[in-house]
């Protein structure tokens, strides 16, 4: 059988992997496929460089717009990241009559209607299962596992980084910032740690997640978005003492009517007993709440060169089946058209703790603002100290807007010194 | 565009919810497959019989070899279970150039290769992601996603009855035939609970993932099988006292040199700290150890009507698609054709609880014994009460064939009045 040819865009921590990969499994890749996988060449920045893999100088090149429409290449895959070049090599690719496989979640986060539009016009297929969670199936099951399936709610710790630093802070009591240098030091955070730190990482994912989760258009800039750099020792401590975990989250829901959805990321406390409370180190876990399948959960590496390239070979196989057969994958699903609606319409809870004067009478005025803004109060602790105490509340489920409106009027008090912390409370409620 | 027509053969727990979902989702299906999906006719014992949903009684008929050759029938879906007539039907259907989806985990276990033949020869889809674990997205991961990847163990809780028993037993206490009446008076264990608890379930589901996961051919028969039901209330305590829990587990295995695969179900311990240890109640979930992507589980609900009835729609719509594309899905990939070897040449550890007479010298013989068959013992913990004392020994890996030559060498000492409780102990080892 005439070989199925690959063009690598990049060559750095997955490419590097993916060229061992292909060299290494080349015999079950075969066998799997039903034609040998060929390396066709490999764009790269600067020709010399030192990398992690030895690749035939022959097949180097620094013209990676060349190498994509080359006719002897069938398949092309992109590991290079970020928007540009990246995007205009895929959409050439495919106008070409490439099939694509991506690792790319910046771009299909900010800009997937070009690059689904453009397979969709050129009829080419598009894989991107190494976008979101590394190694674990996700995308896959998404999208054709649960396709007869109708999903509420998905809900995953994304972004290994971060997932590293609190539970570091968890386990050790460690400030946030002893945490991430000790993230650096291991190489699970980068130098410029604010992609991951401020939530930038996941958001990308989460968009990509919702968008396939619900069939709508979700972009990054639709996904609201806050980091753990606030997150502190004692907020950990707290979460700890009341049976939580404190966890970076994207969380991707329906509304209540079914109408429209949201999408964010922040840091929330989750029970000590839920699936993900357990998800520790630098893994990545997504739990997906369907109507029919229940609560399904997904648990694995969620970046890394190996497990990143063991996806893209998964994608480049089902490409490469494709186009021996004649056919192509499933199109992108976004017939539903769901809005996203604001955060502030967003249902959620908060754990709320407050530094207030240790008098009677305070916990009636902080009670009372509650009500006003129609949130009702789910559990309350007091623990005074002198003249200080302090009053830790856990509201039931309210909207974001009701629960910001509350803390407003919390800080307007007098008798409240300080808002200490304030921190979404998720993973109790099931749909 | 053309409906797609299914015929469903039976109408009890799984099918009585296709028929729902198939008319509830009916327009996110057709979205989803690009044409309608329509009930075509529904194949069940007796007309006349109350169900759990309505059914237009015009589709209904008792003629089920008729239905599935039907010139307007698409799609068949068989959920009837058992071998026959489940086998012929499928056959016809696929002779007649349908494509089927089967929840049958007994038929792909004890005679896949005549199923996956025929679809071979007929250029026919096959889909049976129901049959293993339920909605828990799983063969369509091995068989697609892990495509480029290399499988070296599946090792999971793929029986919910079982799970639900162990988990009694260990969070209560409870002997098996209490935890088991419970299960019973709960509808999470059949009246005769011999297909459950004595593995046999496990077993087909393991024959099933063993041959995805290697691509080579497991049938039931290859399986090594163990049941539950001499698990006792000691053994459960026992293990909790040294942080191991016991689950009935599925493993499959390369073995280390790669030539061959143990496949096997039975009780073993494994440490509390491992993420099958927290999969309670009846839930089902599986761990993938891959040679890049590493360490992957998959969890959710392994069996129940709505949770089955997801998997068998999702591969509905694969089907469904592949047909508007004029395609077919991935065939069997049993390309690697390796051995089953039997269990004696299973690597594995073993937990041995011994009633010894308390003198001195007991250790030395006991040790003795463990080293003529040239296993190591990594733990010895010992407890005197009066005249008798207890020796729990926990073993380093050894071939099963050693192990159980251990134990008939144990059994011959005088010293050993009893030979309390053997039980292998798993997830310690990484490959």
């Amino acid at each position: 059988m005439k070989p199925l040819r690959v063009a690598l865009l990049g060559c750095g921590v997955v490419g590097s992997q993916v060229v061992r990969l292909l060299g290494e499994q080349a015999d079950d890749l075969a066998a799997r496929v039903g034609a040998p996988l060929e390396l066709a060449g490999v764009a790269v920045r600067r020709l010399g460089r030192r990398r992690d893999v030895d690749v035939d100088p022959a097949l180097l090149t620094t013209d990676a717009e060349a190498l994509v429409t080359r006719d002897d290449v069938d398949i092309v895959v992109e590991v290079i990241g970020g928007i540009e070049p990246a995007r205009s090599l895929m959409l050439k690719a495919m106008a070409a009559g490439k099939g694509v496989v991506t690792a790319n979640k910046a771009l299909l986060a900010e800009d997937g209607a070009t690059v689904h539009g453009a397979a969709r016009d050129n009829g080419a297929d598009l894989y991107f299962e190494a976008s979101v969670a590394g190694a674990i199936p996700l995308l896959r099951p998404l999208r054709e596992s649960l396709a007869g399936d109708r999903v509420h709610r998905v809900l995953g710790i994304v972004n290994g980084t971060t997932n590293y630093i609190l539970d570091k802070m968890d386990t050790t009591g460690a400030t946030f910032n002893d945490a991430l240098e000790e993230a650096q030091a291991l190489g699970y955070a980068e130098a410029d740690p604010t992609a991951d730190v401020e939530g930038f990482d996941a958001a990308a994912k989460a968009a990509i997640l919702a968008g396939l989760a619900f069939h709508t258009r979700v972009t990054a800039a639709d996904v609201h978005r806050e980091g753990i750099t606030d997150v502190t020792a004692t907020d950990v401590a707290s979460a700890r003492a009341m049976g939580y975990v404190i966890k970076l989250l994207a969380i991707c829901a329906r509304s209540d009517d079914g109408r429209s959805v949201g999408v964010r990321v922040h840091p929330a406390m989750i029970p000590r007993t839920h699936p993900l409370a357990s998800v520790g180190e630098a893994y990545n876990a997504v739990f997906v709440e369907a109507e029919s399948a229940g609560r399904l959960m997904f648990y694995g590496a969620g970046a890394g060169g190996a497990p990143t390239a063991s996806a893209v070979l998964g994608d480049i196989v089902a490409v490469a089946r494709n186009r021996i057969a004649g056919t192509r994958g499933p199109e992108e699903s976004v017939y539903a058209e769901l809005p996203v609606h604001p955060m502030g319409e967003t249902v959620t809870r908060y754990h709320v703790s407050l530094d207030v004067a240790d008098k009677p009478g305070v916990l009636a005025k902080v009670a009372e603002v509650f009500a006003k803004h129609d949130v009702s109060i789910q559990t309350v602790r007091q623990e005074g100290h002198g003249d200080d105490a302090q009053l830790v509340l856990v509201s039931h489920r309210a909207s974001d807007a009701a629960l910001s409106a509350t803390i407003e009027g919390l800080r307007e008090l007098s008798i409240v010194r300080a808002v200490a912390s304030v921190m979404r409370v998720e993973g109790e409620d099931t749909p």
